[in-house]
């Protein structure tokens, strides 16, 4: 199945979409659906509203998650080319429900930064209370898997220690367009090319494949910390390629296209606008 | 005026207090009474249903607040205990409202953690939506302060660069027991006595005069990033004294009590359980 949370005259609807068409599952959106312990039955039912798939305007697959949290350092390549060594442990860093974006919005480069980056991810979301869940319950606590570009601010990231303040700025984070059921990508643990490409050049590419800490892994070990509940998101970091570390360094500016883009989970398409 | 959340039989309930007693102001937590652009009317506001303020249970002082935002490096002797320099820039990073607990609850020692320590922090509570809010805006913006203790997981804070995973285990931070106005303490950049006791031994003493960041900045700073929300909460920040840094270190055990406290504004008390 694929999933989403669409914005109407009426407000945001959970939709699924059949052929061309979204179809009203009558919930106002994915967390909401989510919340439902048979949330599958519910989100595989008949409906009688639909939308047109084509022009759909995508909110964040969920709009109000309880928690985004994200992970650093987790596909080698990208680990490399900051010049670090492989992790024993996966980096977290946060961002909250304000930061995100629909899949197609407009993103605005604020006007405090001049080094405005992508960072393409694939991302759980998660469909089921767990705390300390272990391999079976972690995979089980898992709805599906959609897309984010984990836009970075990063002369605001690096300005102390913490990563934090370049990463949760307001609306920067676009995330979906769909929540996309493990059963259609292979399973818990897909191995899906994953890309960013701005104004058609390629700029990331490699594979969830060589992931060090896969989508399971992390639902065990945040959820030892941490209850996850329906509509979190886990983000599962992002491969090399970023502007910061390419040399010269290249960041966003006003009036370019970002695609980011995870193999039949999806792929958010951004126009850049500044500056706010 | 001084507000809080308590537990009742029928839910929590926003309450002031009214001499010895919590008069009931018709919401189900601060969070939903802050949401109010007329919250202070309605605070001030008189009440039929009270409840005794001794052995009042208290929640969360916002229980589901859509961010809690935690200030690091904030006060020169901690910054020195650890080795640092002043900083430019005040370091955040996160928690979620999962993370939070009541001010007097139970705190229990996780069974994954070795390094459990203390951290007061005096906590502004946001009372207004602002965004790239100025000076005279981001004091309106402060509905008042409260107290948190910033209990820290050290063993996983240290795991890799970001603190985030030693910092946002579930129900590990109390927080309250009561919002107190600006008025109550001399204002929005509040010089109050801060300390912290462990079994009555003092581990903490210092000024929030000293903060290098004040409530005010912190607030301008913050909402350049993101939209602040009633009810969000922002940490300031840990004086001088925590476990980690001492020589040798010192970490909580089940049986231990901790007092943080502010003065003027209130004290979390909480029995250390242990383990999870």
């Amino acid at each position: 199945m694929k999933l989403a949370t669409i914005r109407t005259g009426e407000g945001t609807r959970a939709v699924r979409l059949d052929g061309g068409r979204l179809v009203d599952l009558g919930y106002p959106d994915l967390g909401a659906l989510l919340a439902e312990p048979d949330w599958r039955e519910k989100a595989a039912a008949e409906g009688t509203t639909t939308y047109d798939a084509e022009g759909a305007d995508f909110a964040p697959v969920v709009p109000d998650p309880s928690k985004v949290i994200c992970v650093g350092h987790n596909y080698s390549n990208h680990i490399k080319e900051m010049g670090r060594e492989l992790p024993s442990y996966p980096t977290l860093f946060p961002k909250y429900a304000d930061t995100l974006a629909g899949a197609r919005d407009a993103i605005v480069k604020p006007a405090e930064t001049g080094a405005l980056d992508w960072e393409v991810e694939l991302v759980v979301v998660i469909g089921k209370e767990v705390r300390r869940a272990d391999g079976a319950g972690a995979e089980a606590a898992i709805a599906g898997f959609t897309v984010m570009n984990d836009v970075s601010v990063r002369d605001w990231q690096f300005r102390t220690v913490e990563w934090t303040q370049g990463k949760i700025w307001d609306s920067s984070t676009p995330v979906g367009p769909y929540l996309v059921t493990p059963d259609e990508v292979g399973g818990a643990r897909p191995a899906l090319k994953v890309t960013t490409t701005v104004d058609g050049q390629v700029m990331q590419s490699d594979d969830t494949g060589t992931l060090l800490f896969d989508p399971v892994f992390l639902v065990e070990y945040i959820s030892t910390i941490i209850t996850l509940r329906p509509g979190d998101l886990i983000a599962t970091g992002t491969p090399a390629g970023v502007g910061h570390a390419r040399d010269p360094k290249v960041y966003l500016t006003g009036g370019e296209t970002v695609v980011t883009e995870v193999e039949g989970v999806g792929a958010c398409t951004n126009l850049i606008v500044g500056d706010a």
